[in-house]
């Protein structure tokens, strides 16, 4: 086995979800991951920890949506499983990216939907969700399947302590700030509140890796146009080109390149599924490509990142209504050339350079 | 995916668990039956059944077991899910069948002590045991991957009516019978009580193929000696000509060519280890050799099998008491010649042919 597999396990459990003697785990890997899991187990067993191992297959939930009538109720032995686990390590990393391009988004939708407590529940335990390298994401990413597992390598063993300290120079900005703005390019002018929410410092914990600060929009203060440069995969379709125009916080136009129908889908699940529940600012520079995975693209440096659809309760200030949605679905901004972030007027972050690295 | 998988699938759902709309199902499979997993959620779909796919991982699990310190807990977060699931569908079928053979033999006793209560749980509810046919379990059979694929297939696709009807023959003479005595060649001259328990018809429903018909001695009856001639694997391992000696219905004597070490510490687990937990009569002729996969060795024609430990509930009657152990382990004696079973002192088979096929 490489044994940056082992690393890798060894950084999740450690750093990322900090496991304890008597944890209950639960380890939800598609088969090409089988090496992690073993791994995982391993640190697991050396900790006194109880792992539950769960198949993330793709191909099997294709076939199991595709098979039904978009009708489902939410399932109560995965809640029952799910409200006695203390961990969850989910990692990403199916054999091909397409696997589920061909479940129609209203089923979907449909069974993202009955899964929604579930979801919640899983959300407010200890989590992280990880990359394994395999040589469907590396062909997505346009690269070699070696480079990539150095590419996801190099990313995961980052000096989380020196990010996270980079890092926190932006989350104390965001916390004092009550108005942002994002200016890029001709198309993209957007202002929000973002006053009594709290901004989260991500250096590799729920997600790994990591690289980002974010918080939550107030759900009705978001006023203006964007233009999404990159593009985005969700259920194994490309997503492009997406401009979405916000009025009293709600998508009141939307349109993309390719993928609109399933655009149209996601922001029609539910409410929520049209306001914004998340606005993040890529911090990590060495991820310093497009892959094509959320996961990576969205903390890329000289990225920011919109999510319609729910907001992270740890976000959401008391006195502010969190956006409630079975959708969260990310959209990423370059903001390297001829844009600025906006806090409260002041320039915090100019064509990719923020203000305090100046300092 | 070769149709017959798809078949399995379908004979699994229809025949085996008989799957309800609304049923809470998990599928718990091996990375390498990924196929058969795909096919029974498309079978879960089509029924308005909810799976839960958890994977059956033996380098996982050996990767836990190896780095613990041999103290488990019961995971409350796998009784969960187990207490609120109705079927579970369990497949053999790793890349190797030797790949839990260095667990040490204390170490899988105490994780099978702590796992008890949940596999009790699961044994209540309705469940089918299967095998997907891997290059691993054909060269222990020492068979070419396709025609081990050909012999489960055949194995598994059988005429279960006319065979429940065959096997029904035998329920009814071991359910007036009251003494079974087992004589084969010179070593092998057993008695035991089977009064007030009940015998059943295994038709391919828990075990998938089925072919055999079982009850439980009365535990302490059981007297004489056995020399099962046909070897067994377990946890990876190799146990061949094991003779038991028994006392008031425990084993005082025993011994075993190869794999003595693991048969001691299976008789060690509990008390009820060193006890007769089930008396079966295989009589799948479809399965014509020895695979040394219990699944299958013990339903093959002209042969009986004993296994020490845990009773199956639904065979004890309720003046008898129930055999309870962490272990199940069925041991095969070959029938075919030089043998008889007898019941209150007629014989109802001789040299593997039954007095009913006679009739």
């Amino acid at each position: 086995m490489d044994p940056r597999i082992r690393e890798h396990a060894e950084t999740i459990v450690e750093h990322s979800v900090d496991i304890q003697e008597g944890d209950r785990v639960v380890i939800q890997l598609p088969n090409e991951a089988e090496d992690l899991a073993v791994a995982l187990h391993e640190c697991c067993g050396e900790r006194g920890a109880m792992p539950v191992y769960v198949a993330n297959s793709q191909r099997a939930s294709r076939a199991y949506l595709r098979a039904g009538d978009d009708e489902y109720e939410t399932p109560e032995h995965k809640q029952a499983l799910v409200e006695q686990t203390d961990v969850f390590i989910v990692a990403r990393g199916g054999a091909n990216v397409s696997e589920t391009s061909d479940i129609p988004p209203k089923t979907n939708a449909a069974y993202r939907r009955a899964l929604k407590p579930i979801q919640e529940e899983r959300l407010s335990k200890r989590w992280c969700l990880t990359q394994f390298p395999t040589s469907g994401h590396a062909q997505l990413a346009g690269m070699s399947t070696e480079a990539y597992e150095n590419f996801v390598w190099d990313a995961v063993s980052l000096d989380w302590k020196a990010q996270r300290e980079f890092q926190a120079e932006m989350v104390e900005r965001l916390d004092d700030a009550a108005e942002v703005r994002i200016v890029a390019g001709n198309e993209t002018d957007l202002t929000f509140s973002i006053a009594g929410n709290r901004t989260l410092n991500d250096y590799g914990e729920k997600n790994l890796p990591g690289g980002e600060v974010f918080t939550a929009p107030v759900a009705d203060s978001v006023e203006g146009s964007v233009y999404f440069d990159i593009p985005l995969y969700r259920q194994g379709r490309k997503i492009e080109d997406v401009r979405l125009v916000f009025e009293n916080g709600d998508v009141v136009e939307h349109s993309a390149e390719s993928g609109k129908e399933l655009l149209s889908e996601i922001l029609n699940t539910d409410d929520g599924a049209r306001r914004i529940g998340e606005f993040g600012v890529g911090m990590n520079r060495a991820i310093d490509q497009v892959t094509y995975n959320m996961l990576f693209d969205e903390k890329m440096g000289d990225t920011i990142h919109l999510a319609v659809g729910s907001a992270y309760e740890e976000t959401v200030g008391e006195d502010n209504e969190r956006n409630e949605s079975a959708e969260h679905v990310d959209m990423i901004v370059d903001m390297s050339e001829d844009s600025r972030i906006e806090l409260d007027g002041e320039v915090v972050q100019e064509n990719g350079t923020f203000v305090f690295e100046d300092e």
